[in-house]
């Protein structure tokens, strides 16, 4: 294998595959790179078994030549060693030239010779487009993802739990994340008439929200084992977390005793203060709200305690007290990202409903906490 | 204690003077800062033992009443706590009212109610200022720290050379920092005739460090237990190290037999480059100097090796390879700040000594390591 490529270039399709690598995995060629080069493209693939993501590099981009291709070829080089290499030489332009198992990579300045890992030793991974699809605008798409994947999981003990369940029935897709103290669910409208129900991993859809490019369309494959994202520009596939996402629809009340409207600023102002006493462990602020005050209260026995007056709100409902984490309100209440908000209860044991009218299609849910005295 | 106060002014204090604060110290008055508020000022103390700062707060700044004194008194308050609570209100003026070892701080929205410490638990700390003077300017006590505390040592196996060495004789200051692998040694000349030989902790310089203000004039008194530094707006005391600082005048040579001088950028790029493929443990790059050519390369037994290659350059003397930390070359560098640098050499196993034409009075010394093949 050897060829000439624009650095610039590489360096962006780089970056975007070695989101998928993880450099602990005991499997050599999966902390590497795979290179395959063909007489008209480079071909680039990371993974780390779960997530696989590929980019391809055509010879020309808008009529102009990226790549000189001398020889084709494939090799797997660690991932860490090129992505550094190519971000910090200074050439506009990058020489390869792989020979028994020696990367030699030339720039102006600079000759590294870097052991690589034959390419017979990648898993061979099946990128073909199959399965139910449909397409959402990469915007709507960053959206679910930046507004429910913090409510998933982080504790391995029940796997479900730390995906993103994907339902689609009746022209709907719906997306719901929760770790059972909290729970996010989003719901868009799509004009297909798909049914599925999977769960994908929400690591692999962090590392796919970093590279989703806004202004484009994703097309989304669902089969039983796995979901391919479409980038136009790359492809992702995740493989599915196996078993039944907990049915949460009953969760969520349509009724309700109370609601608090508010600005956002007020409030996560008033919890950022109480929180000030408070510590990881006990992350405990209290709600205290009649008609004619609010009150946002916490305490710690070692440091002290504060009181915080909200000045301007809307409330509705007899009086209400009620104890949540103040972590989880305040994620809850920046995933709404409206500069209003509205709370809804239906008692101090109840579900706390977080809603915004910027953003009708999104539920934001917190369990309250026993209220201490 | 009762007092109202502008709370931009007491951030600003409280900020300084909680550098000295430990908040993991046993010793639970040192976790707080001491306030005490007299008829005319307000003096905040903190200190971990080692370092000690003081701030005054006068009721009148420029004409204007920055405190409205109710009732004079002394209290200790949780550094973190009450850092945070003045961080984060959004009033004006705060007001701080003790009784019964509580403190109610009152802003616009919010009353915390925070327990306190007696201030007679706080240790006595005297702040006068006695012993050898001598003034210097704040940017180039500032410019001392930058270009030499990096080289003191981490360990405490030696804890004299965990400080910076400060030597006074014949209208000379001379500050050295050294680990027995590099040194770095600058002199200022000085109009007054004091004769010392101290070493200060790097821990309390790296915190003066952060609260010294630009523009102003530093007056530094040593005694024989301590150095002081009045900072115009406050005092800061640091303990000094005991025992013998090691004699390191005759480790720098003054004749040598190679010179190479070059840009500082292009040094660094190519230091840079060659890092790519080490680790923290073997850090070790290469120089091969020669009239004609001059290359930096390195070598990793699992990854691979790269040779850069120096373009524009001066050297002279006899062809020379000399091995040497990566790290310690880019920090000494770095220190030096200059466009361009000058390394000294007097072969392949001796110190090499790194100057630059802006910066005569800073030497910076770097011990090679014996070169692999």
């Amino acid at each position: 294998m050897k060829f000439k490529i624009n650095r610039q270039i590489l360096l962006a399709n780089l970056s975007k595959v070695s989101k998928a690598v993880n450099n602990k995995t005991p499997f050599l060629a999966l902390t590497g790179i795979l290179f395959n080069l063909t007489s008209e493209y480079l071909e680039l693939i990371g993974s780390d078994n779960d997530l696989c993501i590929r980019c391809i590099i055509n010879k020309e981009v808008n009529g102009d030549q990226v790549i000189e291709i001398e020889e084709v070829g494939s090799t797997v080089i660690n991932e860490k060693i090129i992505c550094e290499i190519v971000r910090k030489v200074e050439s506009d332009m990058i020489e390869i030239d792989v020979m028994d198992n020696l990367a030699k990579i030339r720039s102006d300045k600079s000759i590294f010779s870097v052991n690589t890992i034959p390419a017979i030793d990648y898993p061979s991974i099946d990128f073909s487009l199959i399965g139910d699809s449909f397409s959402i605008d990469a915007l709507e798409l960053k959206n679910v993802f930046d507004q429910t994947l913090f409510a998933s999981s982080d504790k391995e003990a029940r796997p479900i739990l730390t995906g993103l369940n994907v339902k689609c029935a009746n022209n709907t897709l719906e997306f719901v994340a929760t770790d059972t103290y909290r729970l996010s669910k989003k719901i868009i409208e799509l004009s297909t008439s798909n049914e599925f129900n999977v769960t994908i991993p929400k690591s692999s859809l962090d590392e796919l929200n970093k590279i989703i490019e806004l202004g484009t369309m994703v097309q989304v494959y669902i089969t039983e084992k796995k979901v391919i994202f479409d980038l136009e520009d790359c492809v992702v596939i995740s493989r599915l977390i196996s078993g039944t996402y907990p049915d949460t629809s009953r969760l969520i009340p349509n009724a309700f005793d109370q609601t608090l409207t508010l600005s956002t600023k007020d409030l996560l102002g008033a919890v950022d203060r109480a929180s000030i006493l408070l510590t990881e462990r006990n992350n405990v602020v209290k709600l205290n709200m009649k008609d004619d005050e609010v009150f946002v209260s916490a305490k710690s026995m070692e440091v002290g305690y504060v009181v915080e007056k909200l000045n301007d709100y809307y409330y509705e409902g007899n009086p209400l007290m009620i104890s949540f984490s103040a972590r989880f309100l305040v994620e809850a209440v920046r995933a709404l990202n409206s500069e209003e908000i509205t709370l809804h209860f239906t008692g101090d044991m109840k579900p706390i409903i977080l809603k915004s009218k910027t953003n009708p299609n999104l539920i934001e849910l917190i369990l309250p906490v026993r209220t201490y005295n």
